[in-house]
């Protein structure tokens, strides 16, 4: 057995016992309840934040519930009214059930990727990253529904209250953890994969040479650095890192480390270290970097 | 006919006819009915946003009075009350019209450099950068007015709202773009010429060796790409672009690009490849990085 | 006696007569003193602004009442109320007296180290990067005290209103300064020192291969340039400089600067050039960097 | 045909044409168009109003969602949210169809009854005796399901929001209107029949005397003049009028006048003098009055 | 000299020197003068409350701009913003110069006749009497200008917040005082001439017989007793008196009073006892029904 | 044992054991262990309202502290801020522990002597009158400690959101009980004795004559029924009843009822029915009415 998966299991087994099949309605149950266990617990420990505990995850029936009421209550403003945002995240919640199949996997990943990550409650009422890309989806839906204006009026909010600007018409795929998050920017024809995480300050930006395709394409199990730039329509191959401070600039290909700035493929052009884990997973975002500047300094 | 004012006509020709005059009292007319026009259109497509809309544009006689309005729901907090705001923005607004003009410019300039711009009232409505370069000017204002505690109180609220820092004190000329904005910093000391581009995390700072005239001096035309840093009491020459993530502690001169930690300048010291557009209105802020990068890797 | 303190005294003289001996509960009077008569001053000057000086300062009897008071009104949200927060802090404030010296102390700090802060008052109402260290003790205390939900939702409401992410179990030292302080991200086991300076969008992260120890250790008197990326349990030395832009995955001897992508030792690895005074009190963080640049472009 | 219908069609006839059958889906669907028709009207000669409007009715599929949209906003506080409430509105209408039909039948009674009535959508949303009224509604269901606290905490924030203060436990019926309805109190046993008119000021109140049944009992049709005071269990006969400011400590019997200090039935106890048409809907609550006092001084 | 005007004389002297001319902008100067110095000593002597005194007094350079702020502020909800109301108010304020006469009027009537009335501010800010009806004067002016729905959605805004509902139609004279307030209900055709003096929970109310005229007429200076309720299209002469509690729905000759349920009229039909001074300025509600009283017990 | 303790025993025994000696700190902690029990059971009952449970009581260490928070969230307005309120509550209930003895006190009384009141916690949550009273409490300190723009402001928030408006002059006992509330005006000169109970809309108003001493003074063990009018200096004598809607302007008798308007002395002027319960305690304010209105009609 290797040791990423022994780690893996090692960390989530104490928490996690055993998991529904993936992707079913018992998966949401089982995490719904996961949820409300924590938080009733916290609630019992810390009079303090059994208020809001309790407003946000104990009174409701359903994990969309709760996330739309803790959406609509954190992007709402003086002219953005709480209940309309409630309707609006209900609404597509309930009209569109791979949003929720969505938020189920980017909690899984969030848990079991992030070493801070306490408790999937945790990750629900506090980690911005996961708020915005949930609020993303449905300004997606928005988007492709052609309710142009709302999809932009949300993404204005998320971009405001997370400090998260991703644009309604940009792709995302499932299990995607975006930590810490703040300063994320993804434009508007960029496409994220699956199982893809993404750290703070990333930009997945245009070049302003064009008005069609400009953005990047992130093929699925990419691991994104803190503070990476990205730019133009380029292909991030499936499982490549890209080391944190990197401006990339070129296509990488897959299970390749991109660093530098900028950025240049390890290895050399012709033989990048492949990496057989997926490092999206692994979170292992500087060993390839420290090689790399062992290498140069 | 030059590509560059192709290029210019073609994208916006669809959407924006015919022109007033720049800077008259026309053109701030006909803007404000294309955004009354644009606003009256989705609040009719979009039942769920007619409130906001009617709120904040289609319910005010000019394009002052609906800024001021937003700006003041925006950046009120539990201890600046929104209507105190809103009489500060109005009376701003009404007795100093320069900046009004440069409102007008800024959202021209963000229609035509943006392509992910869809209208005015987008730009007017959602932009983080165009909305905290107006309350900024208005912080300006107060300033120079020697009114220095509310200025330095405005700047924080719009850090706080915007993750945008801009100093009070700092000069910052017209047709802004500041995309996406989340987390530029601008000093005290900085100025900022006209038909400036620059694109969010970008950091205009301070050395911290000295308490006078310590921040970079940016010409008419710079385009400044994602992340990139400027420090110190430096000159951006007319027209030059500094590469995304690049690191500037050297002047650079006119239409030259300096990329790179620490920012070389492209093509070496003695022959900069001069361009000949305006890279802050082309936006084309990649294609030299990439020569360049082909170059060293 | 040496420039570095000359000038010091210089700065300060005119504005900070005669101090009193730190860490005393004089010292707090005396801060607390100069405090209401900056806001009583700024209040007559300014009436649009004597309503937010009179509630957030010149109502209270205590330098701790005012923080508590303006805190609570700033991290508040519809879901945490004001009161309950305003409860958290002043329960802290008054159980935990060392909070209000390492108050004290960064306020001195900011008010000596940035030639920006024009008073303490200035500092205390609108420095997000104070705020949210004063915000950020807090959490830590609830996390030593076994109150984690509870730090947790206090962390996630400082990410949302100031952008600065740092994790409850950090430990932070006295007299710090985080300098405008957006797109801070500080991990859960990152120790910093004393007499610390830190701009804008630094991280220090960790490296994703570990559970346990695995974030940064910034030792006393260290500067961190602007978007300085520190990863992985790594030891940056007293006294050493961060260059702007850096990414640095390895150990900083003392008094050594680090900077580039991936950062390297000025001077080579056998003699960096060791600086004598505090960097993080100099401030002064460009002018290795300018060597450097002039040494490789 | 009869005088009463006449009556009716006259003050009708011109704004609401042709009535669809009383309580069948097609009267709600006919009456939520009207009242869209009517906010179009308003939105589009008073922008100021048209924010209000389309937040309140336009934007809201149905009549129910509008009427839940609004209490909810109207009644919620910092620590009952306006979220929250919603939900709670929305779900009491859908799972209680009667709930609509007994607004329905309000609005139409309001607009028949009250002269100053201009509109439905005047009703729907400005008057705070209809709203309190759909209100209770809502807090009566929650008492008849055993949700004693959360229907005690709603007329908490009724009598807060419009002082209207009725027991959740008070049966009211339909076509009720509760005219300027400040002060309005009924008690825990009290019981109002269909085509009740109730002015403002009144109190069906309890004597103290017992635990039990102790409140009044106002039979179909009867008219309650403004501060008038009913004390007891006693019963208000169909059709009853009780004179402005009047005192009730006895029964009335059907169509029969009670007026004064204490009340006296009017023409004595043995002939009082019976009236053919309803007084509720005639509103005629002095005529009777002006007699007796013609009578008496 | 009369006793009554001896002392009337006697309790304004000390506190309120050397009136102006009556109705000229001197006045106005003067009176705005005297507030401002009372905000001045209590935001002094209170500093709890100098946060509030700035914000609704000491910040505005004119007595309608701290009106316009105070009423917005207080009759704003999630769904009218404070802006939109603010604008409203200053613009009525601006155009309608007589708006602030009224004001003026009203508060030296509050300060001369109520023996509460510590102070003109007082006054200003915290009688829910003089601040309904400064807001009626304005959904009245918006009536006549046509803006019907506008001016209802302000009425229904005064009844939720200040518990007094007065139809925008109807039209009130100057130098009023409302004291208490709350309960206060007046119909569409009521009419109040100057220099009226009314408490709370009385009623001008319709009969409900009739579409068109059908509210009471209040002559100049009638004093109107607590819980009187007078209804129809009846006179009330000048100077005449409506004891408390008293139900009126017949004409009252002027300088008459009337009492109790159903009201007659001291002295009987033919001889009331006439009053010569008038009873709105002195307050005087009880004298003559205690005469009454001890005439009938 | 006499019937009217029998009584209380019967209603109280089942839910409230064994009472503490009165006034002792055991009988706060036992109230309050009480209220916290009972809102648990609330909470657990139904989550929709544990939020609110939480915030308001079951976070709290104390009885003062919940009705702090409680106060301060019902009373706080844009411009008087809830934190600043709260302050002003914890501080006067810490200094001034006899307004905790009320608080307690007025729980009992209301419990007892209320059928409708169906827990403590009830009572401490939704009882405007209640709320009222603590809050007039607060105000009432401040003007003895001469803050008195502070208290009068206070009495403005007061009337606004619980439509009571108490003078904070008036002096008010213990063991009171305002019913409903809605409505109530207490002058400032007005004295209300120990175990008084005050339904709605109740008056003790002035008569206009003076400046000086001119308001009720209220006995022990009082009972006002619904809609009393009570004006002058005059004295209600202790157990004397005053009937529903009666205007009362002389003095009444100790453990006499008066009743009409105006009122009289029920059994005439020589021989009052004494009553030998508590009127105020058995609430029982119809009985004597009745034999009044049989004898009269």
């Amino acid at each position: 057995m290797p040791a990423g998966q022994m780690n893996h299991n090692g960390v989530v087994a104490a928490a996690v016992p055993t998991y529904p099949p993936p992707e079913s309605e018992a998966e949401e149950s089982w995490l719904w309840a996961q949820i409300k266990a924590e938080a009733h617990r916290d609630a019992e420990s810390e009079p303090a934040l059994a208020s809001f505990l309790y407003a946000t995850v104990l009174s409701h029936p359903s994990l969309a519930r709760s996330l739309a009421f803790h959406l609509a209550n954190k992007l709402c403003s003086s002219t953005l009214l709480s209940t309309l945002l409630y309707d609006l995240f209900l609404h597509s919640f309930s009209s569109s059930p791979s949003l929720i199949s969505a938020v189920v996997a980017d909690l899984l990943a969030a848990r079991q990727r992030d070493p801070a990550c306490a408790s999937f409650s945790h990750c629900l009422l506090n980690y911005k990253g996961f708020l915005a890309v949930q609020a993303h989806r449905v300004s997606h839906l928005l988007w492709t529904q052609n309710r142009r204006p709302l999809a932009l009026a949300l993404q204005s909010r998320i971009a405001d209250v997370f400090a998260v600007d991703i644009h309604p018409a940009a792709r995302i795929g499932k299990s995607i953890l975006l930590d810490h998050a703040t300063g994320v920017v993804v434009g508007e024809t960029a496409v994220i994969g699956n199982n893809v995480s993404i750290l703070h300050h990333v930009t997945l930006g245009g070049t302003g040479k064009a008005v069609g395709d400009r953005h990047p394409k992130i093929g699925d199990g990419v691991l994104i650095g803190a503070g990476a730039t990205i730019l133009g329509n380029i292909r991030i191959g499936e499982g490549a890192k890209i080391g944190a401070g990197s401006v990339v600039l070129i296509d990488v290909p897959p299970r390749t480390t991109a660093v530098g700035n900028p950025a240049r493929l390890v290895g050399g052009k012709d033989t990048p270290s492949r990496h057989d884990d997926l490092p999206s997973e692994s979170m292992d975002h500087t060993s390839f970097i420290q090689e790399w500047s062992d290498y140069i300094i």
